[in-house]
């Protein structure tokens, strides 16, 4: 059994104001992530799908030109190579799942 | 976009002490489980791989013979047809995702 205490996981900068940890198993990737206020998401695809696990704060997203606030306790898909962007709108603390691994954030 | 409200999303009973409320993708299931002290996950196991994510409480797993008390901010990966029971020790609140979807769980 892998257990991970993410106490002992590292923090990786992911971009300006974007930290994350993340757990990878055999087909996915978890990344726990925090976003300071204000800072932006470039716009960008991969082939991979994701799940957007808002857990505190606003995130303002756009998927394929379309806009919208993402709140805590909301669940957002974004499907594989869709393009997508966003912006916090205050400090946010987002669980995100990939399928498959995100073989670019292994260490 | 498809972006989920979770309070919009109706809970299911799927154990005794056991409510989820599941959101699917294409290729994964995300399931926000709260779970009774005290209640059991009888021993089963399914070809989905799981990632568990503790959020709150203490929940004794038992995968594949080997016993753990799982924590918040600990992550668990559950690999394919691994057999798994346990016992929550207090209230919990969890995000288990699954891959490939959970059929048995869609509406």
């Amino acid at each position: 059994m892998i257990v991970t205490d993410l106490e002992e996981v590292p923090w990786k900068k992911i971009l300006p104001g974007f930290r994350s940890k993340f757990v990878h198993s055999e087909n996915m990737t978890v990344s726990y992530c925090t976003i300071k206020a204000g800072a932006t998401l470039p716009e960008h695809a991969h082939p991979h799908e994701q799940i957007t696990n808002m857990l505190e704060g606003e995130f303002e997203m756009v998927i394929d030109g379309e806009t919208r606030t993402l709140k805590a306790n909301t669940v957002t898909v974004i499907p594989s190579n869709a393009k997508h962007s966003g912006r916090a709108l205050t400090d946010c603390k987002i669980i995100d799942v990939f399928y498959p691994v995100r073989e670019d954030y292994r260490d």
